[in-house]
């Protein structure tokens, strides 16, 4: 067996893009588990980590093969090409040549973009749907609506395979780190879910208020970080595209995340620590599918056009009445929305595609290229994940009981509390008592040896 | 002074790996802190953090040299040839021509190993062991038991020195990342810790729960990213068997934790976050020592070994007796052990090293190999661990008073308390009092501003 | 448009720095977040993230070419030459032949710089500034302060422009990663600040403690890790540098982290959490503009005087009677100081700029330049925030009124509160009560699943 002459600054790169990628699901678990009430943390946690395990092991069974193989009229990939990860030894690499990367390396780039799309979605059924379910719906969503919009999307002519899929080669709409495949996706079998399952109770009279912030922020920032793997590490190189999607993707991110703090602060008086978490992650998913594509300024723009737009558009849940807990729908359906349209707006030909958006004397051609796929994409997920979610409910059933769900899920679900922070108890099995000592003895100890640096 | 021609993407692959596996001992950190009650946080925490601080130095002033330097018939390395990073400038550097590193570059990759290696024994003697004791230990064990294991198992012929150590170079057991130098050589030293220390107040009769599980699971996950860093890193290059690392490890790891969840479900009724937590731990052990020798489909199957066979080990420790509070020998001894062995069974000569397990047609032989080499770092581990230990205990003795168990270590041994989140209060160091405002200014305040979006 | 012969190691290895070096400052917003009171939590940390999103704009729109366009007489950059990244095309790079990277790979790195000055600030007049007050000043620092400074210290001839600052160029200070630019700037900053501001309600008289000390070592450790990418990136390529960088930023830190443990067990009997968090800030401040200049064991030696000088150096506090709330100058300032003189003490001839300072026989010139280095930075930023203080002071005011101060920020500025952890209640908007149920039956329902692995 011969080894290829790969680079290895370009697969360093993706190597360590790949990681950063699988991270953004952990702090994904976060931002969501710090949105719910505390009687549901685990829950929460629970239905992003599950998601990695499943799907991991899919994509290594069938999943990669299926996105990537040699593709079938441009609609699905060869399920058995790359099955078990076979054909992908120590002589395949992929890329163009001087620029090559291992092909293992690409399978794992991909493997945790495919983890990450379907944990999305479980932001919209918080509170209420059975993890069994869930645990299910993480298999279909991700064979039926997933890895066929993978292949649709990033599967290119000639890169893993000879013939890839329709989106990319055919239509030519352009989506540089997934608008489509993962947020108008994830997006739309969010709102179909949220429908199925109805509204928590008390949706839309009880204020339900977010029980850690600093766990929000740690999500939120957590998946900034990630996400220049995500956009940076989609050129699948460390060159120049990849540092023109990095800095588009910082500079998106302040500025989507001060339109939404400045929005906030009009409309309500303050800037929430929430509000800046949610535009952060708005402007990193509007500027995912234009990093490549657009100039900095133009980065700055559709930043702040998601900052704005998804500030109002979670909104809609309320005036619609469907109940996506922790606004899926209005940040990664509207927010994938904006940016893929965003494409055919700011798009310049100085950088990758060399084509020209309306702003810059284009056209509205491209534009009509990414509505077709943004409304491609939605449509199959949606459609697909209301039919599954119902599949479910005639079956094992999608919610947990009303008593369940008052009481929180993570007892119910996984015999767990999420916090005990009482610092001075012990329990014993039989009686579970609990014993304080004196709040004092601690104080003094404490503040006794503290005193030199506070006081 | 005339700088080689290192290769840069091969450099920079080994030094963001090295920051990836330091990251791990912080993971660790909160990994263990979440379980332990929330009277014993800091203290749990503390002692990952000073391992880092004592064996970074020692690995500075001769550990790396003990561990790399040219070796004493296969056991250990010229304390002195490397002596204060003497002999490591600027013209030197390691590895095949056309992929070397910067001797530099080894040696901060390496240090962070020698920090997690005793950082992960921490979790047995928890809740009861004085702190001064522990950093004693700290250093004992590094010297004594971590230099030299990883002089057998890391250092091979001509890499950093002419000779390196007997495992790797005349046994010829294979771990690729550390499966014995690591988590047998640690979990064996817990053992003996655990035993010598006794078992904690009320073990086997009194439930204690993690007082903290979003911490748990944060620690868990961190560990996960820092492991691609572990595993793909030990390929000290960005190549195609640094690759499948990455792939192994990301598959073996889902495996084992979606296995762990199952039997949980299955034998217990409910997956839990725990369970799920303990199986990505349990899941990057066992494929650490054979990431780079196996395919994806036998990590997969290594993975779900792995994640059942852990869940039960961890029961181990009530029927023989031995209090190992976080389990670190259900974990790391046993996982270790798990993947170790696997390495005779799963590995294939497709892929490092060229030779084929039983399950391949290789017969027996390398699984013999990986035996001794497991029990030969395992039984030096715990002999001199318990040795150790019982030189700390009659002198300066090893565990706090009763009271201090029960008061919870924190306020003990660190005077301070994890956390005070009472959102209202102020204090005066007379008089200590503690002042509520009413809840309801605190719930309208927040509630009106948030209205627009939750309500 | 022509793509040039970019080294991909070089370039992967700048661009995960920066993404690095963007991480530092959430992690800082978690470091400074954990170490005020609960009911300011929020407030801090977004101190430093809305940093991110007003700074990261600036950038890109003028502030790279302020720092890094051509000079004028050493002392501002050309503000036109790089507005909004114009002429940073495809066909733009930076550094010496072979190892050039794209020009948007640097102005990405020094982004993160920009970003984390002007939030280290923020501890100081933590728990009393108000939120739109610190936005402005962000603006103004950033413009005069950092830009400028940034353009003195880091703009070498020739690497972005023809000509950069004075002391880069002709004053020849080394300052490898910012010990000036960054940290002597922000410490004076927040000496300035916390002048104009006044002390806290309570200060001197009132213990003040962290309200979560898992959360100050979470933001610590995230420093840490981050901290590798700041200093060990500012090789600005994958090279013997970079690795030299990264082992003394290692091990300097290890050892201040130790050194300050130990100060607080021989001063105050015991080692706290809160001093090994701070004992790696410092460290890590202080070997910041040392790291490419000095052997590992003087980086060593650096760690020891920071940890032991800024233990003692966060008392000045208390005897000269500004309240700098978490330390910024006994850490940033003092730490800064100590690191940029101890260059011209510890440099070596052998590593970077070929200089040997006064303990290898270098006599005291290049101590001399190190101190006009640090004493200009410091007292430019020093002046400039004190005007600057004083003008927010006299127009919309900087501080909240009294019974902000005692209720907490976060409700008043930002109408939210950090936690709300009971694990079982749940609200209505008109009744807003809160519903218990009993602790034995989520006890039960926790224990009986957990018997198996606990008792």
């Amino acid at each position: 067996m011969m080894a290829l002459e790969i680079n290895t600054g370009d697969t360093a790169w993706v190597m360590i893009s790949a990681a950063l990628v699988l991270l953004m699901t952990p702090a994904l678990a976060f931002f969501y588990g710090g949105m719910v009430r505390a009687r549901n943390v685990l829950n929460m946690i629970m239905m992003s980590i599950i998601s990695m395990g499943i799907v991991g092991v899919l994509w290594i069974l069938f999943g990669f093969s299926e996105a990537f193989g040699n593709s079938w009229h441009g609609i699905i990939g060869d399920v058995t090409q790359f099955a078990g990860l076979r054909n992908l030894g120590a002589d395949v690499a992929f890329g163009a040549e001087g620029h090559q990367i291992p092909g293992l390396a690409f399978v794992g780039f991909q493997a945790a973009f495919a983890i990450i799309a379907v944990a999305l979605i479980s932001g919209a059924p918080a509170d209420r749907l059975k993890f069994g379910s869930w645990s299910l719906f993480v298999v279909g969503w991700s064979i039926l609506c997933y890895f066929p919009a993978a292949h649709w999307v990033f599967a290119f002519d000639g890169y893993a395979s000879e013939k890839g899929g329709w989106i990319a080669n055919s239509l030519k709409a352009f989506d540089f780190a997934g608008g489509t495949a993962i947020h108008i996706n994830a997006g739309a079998g969010a709102l179909a879910l949220a429908i199925v399952l109805g509204p928590r109770i008390g949706f839309g009279t009880r204020t339900m208020r977010p029980h850690n912030l600093t766990l929000v922020m740690l999500g939120a920032t957590g998946l900034w970080f990630g996400w220049f793997g995500f956009n940076a590490g989609s050129a699948l190189g460390a060159n120049y595209t990849a540092t023109l999607a990095w800095v588009n993707t910082m500079v998106a991110t302040c500025a989507a995340m001060v339109a939404w703090c400045v929005t906030e602060r009009l409309r309500d008086g303050r800037p929430t620590s929430l509000g800046a978490a949610s535009g952060i992650v708005a402007g990193l998913v509007a500027i995912t599918p234009a990093c490549a594509f657009v100039s900095p300024l133009g980065a700055t723009a559709i930043g702040i056009l998601a900052g704005v737009g998804c500030a109002y558009a979670i909104g809609l849940k309320f005036k619609l009445g469907y109940d996506d807990s922790l606004d899926v729908v209005g940040v990664h359906l509207v927010g994938g929305v904006i940016g893929t349209l965003a494409v055919g707006l700011f798009c310049k030909a100085d950088f990758t595609n060399g084509v020209n958006g309306l702003f810059y004397g284009g056209g509205l051609e491209q534009f009509g290229r990414q509505l077709v796929g943004a409304l491609a994409v939605g449509a199959w997920s949606f459609l697909v994940s209301f039919i599954l979610a119902h599949l479910l409910k005639a079956t094992i059933g999608l919610r947990v009981s009303e008593a369940v769900e008052y009481n929180g899920l993570d007892v119910d679900q996984h015999a767990e509390v999420g916090y005990d922070l009482s610092p001075i108890t012990f329990s014993t099995p039989h009686v579970n008592r609990t014993i304080l000592l004196p709040q004092d003895s601690v104080g003094t100890g404490s503040d006794g040896a503290r005193a030199s640096k506070e006081a």
